[in-house]
């Protein structure tokens, strides 16, 4: 082993759900959303300039800014974007978490927290989720050099309600708090309403499941001009242009059309209620999901054996070998008729699945 | 002041060359190339089909990295993609300088190696290019935690030989060695050829200068099965998905034209040349540029006078006040018709510009 080898960064990457491909499976693995971005982001890709993509993006993404801020009724200079809220969060445990202090999250949560801390040597500890997978502010009342709470949670889906959000911000005024609203727009009400009263609350959101943008990867942060700021000036430090040309005039154009919005949303959102009386019916157990996807347990047939008998029928759903987590499955709301697939398939396989 | 402020991550950012904006402008400051991207790339544009936005792209650009693969000869596992080589470079900076030793790079070259260093708190120490702005080898035949070299350097546009690159790499097999080759294609050789017989060689290049594609935000490294692991580990540790679907396809597209590559390079490369014999006529001293850009100096006329009087006229070139770049001015190679404009311009002001 040669010594540059000694100073290779030691690192356990995040692994991203499969991405099968070709037309006829079904995909309930990654959360994404089933219905096809807005018309105009439609047009405005027809109408693109390609001569503009010998020239770098404005480094400011002022034009997706601007979308945001008057979609959210906030100054410009209380929104920063990136490439994916991945590397909006990522970004903000670079430019927030230099305390020696550990940052806290809970136990069950995204994934991506600890990769994140350990990548940057950052401390942290893991308030365990309550036997209802709930979090209990409570537990984030103790020194700390940072807060995270993905709200809805994942892959629990269950939210906590804005006042218990509040309660751990107010409890926490020298730590930076970040709540990460990935699943916000299919329920609950956004941290974002706090953020006037709170300088040290950043909300983060994404494109990537009520936008169906997943594949432009476009995130970003809502705060104080004091958080924005700083992470800001650490974006400028590792990367001036995040975001390519199409991504700031698509992003643009899909915050436009609030209408199909939330039309999109509204369909999800009854397609999950369904979704949460039939799994129900077939004797599954169910949280109070307010996301896009179900987290569902069978109580005779084993989570791991509903997740092989979907691959082996090409329906993708995800399954986690983790603590706590290895009795259930994590189903993303499709269309109707994908889910109306996968009932009828369970329907049928789960008496063959349970155990006696 | 919160005690949250304290643990802000202290940076100076980088700052990019301003992006003024409308048609009657002549933009020679950031090196962009002045033709659009290959036929390739607004056909895939045209054909590109929007429902593939609600998917998470394909989190290894595998479609891209193919293309890569082929055209230089590499097989996929030695090569990596970025958002931009500051991408590449960023991540290649927190992947491989993990020692306590300072790495080195040249005390003129591109002025964002210190500010990732900055960021990641890594020590540095800049060896001074001579007094022709030339890099000497022996200047890196000393203790260090890795090495940076721009090759062709910016802002001068020298080329340092690649025997001389390889002595460089050779003394240094227990450090990373990251050779940055933004503007090869315009001139030199690669140090890709050393790859197989240094596994401590890291070649990073772009799609921004000779591919057309600033805008599309594309860069990539090669290297090493080990180097090019370390990277991969580290980006999947920070952003699963760093390159957006458009990226993916347009960037493979632009890679197959490699007719419109070399159509496009000897172009820019005829300007310049022609560049250096006007300047020269004009009374300017103009490096050796192996580039797509001119790095000159006048005799007479102060390079900040002359840089504020084309500013006036809408002709964008880049002014560093810097420690020995004061005097230089470093002008992008336009089209023939820019660059035609921009020499009448200045055959004319020079006379009002020099100093007695």
């Amino acid at each position: 082993m040669k010594m540059w080898e000694d100073y290779i960064r030691k690192v356990v990457p995040y692994v991203p759900g499969e991405q099968p491909q070709g037309d006829l499976v079904i995909k309930l693995n990654t959360n994404e959303n089933p219905y096809p971005p807005a018309p105009g982001v439609l047009k405005a890709l027809r109408e693109m300039d390609p001569d503009q993509f010998r020239r770098y993006p404005d480094p400011s993404a002022s034009l997706l800014t601007k979308a945001l801020a008057d979609r959210y009724g906030l100054p410009q200079d209380q929104i920063f974007v990136g490439v994916g809220s991945d590397d909006v969060l990522g970004m903000a445990f670079l430019t927030f978490f230099n305390s020696q202090k550990p940052i806290l999250f809970p136990d069950i949560t995204y994934s991506f927290y600890p990769v994140w801390a350990d990548l940057f040597k950052i401390p942290y500890e893991t308030p365990a989720l309550d036997h209802g997978f709930c979090v209990d502010p409570k537990d984030y009342r103790r020194e700390n050099g940072g807060i995270v709470l993905a709200n809805p949670n994942a892959p629990t889906g269950i939210y906590l309600p804005i006042d218990k959000v509040e309660d751990m911000v107010r409890w926490n005024q020298d730590s930076v708090v970040i709540v990460d609203e990935a699943y916000i727009d299919f329920g609950g009400q956004s941290a974002r309403s706090l953020i006037d009263r709170y300088e040290n609350l950043l909300v983060v959101q994404t494109f990537s499941k009520s936008r169906s943008m997943a594949g432009m990867r476009i995130g970003f942060a809502m705060g104080s001009q004091k958080l924005i700021k700083a992470l800001q000036d650490v974006k400028y430090s590792y990367n001036s242009y995040t975001m390519d040309y199409p991504s700031v005039i698509l992003g643009a154009e899909a915050v436009k059309d609030e209408t199909y919005f939330c039309q999109t949303v509204a369909k999800i959102v009854k397609t999950r209620e369904e979704g949460k009386r039939r799994f129900t019916e077939m004797g599954f157990s169910c949280t109070d999901s307010q996301t896009n996807f179900l987290f569902v347990s069978h109580k005779k047939a084993p989570a791991r054996a509903i997740f092989e008998a979907l691959r082996q029928e090409r329906i993708y759903v995800r399954y986690f070998a983790a603590p706590r987590l290895e009795d259930h499955l994590r189903v993303s709301i499709g269309t109707d008729e994908e889910m109306e697939t996968l009932y009828r398939f369970l329907e049928k396989e789960l008496p063959n699945l349970s155990l006696r």
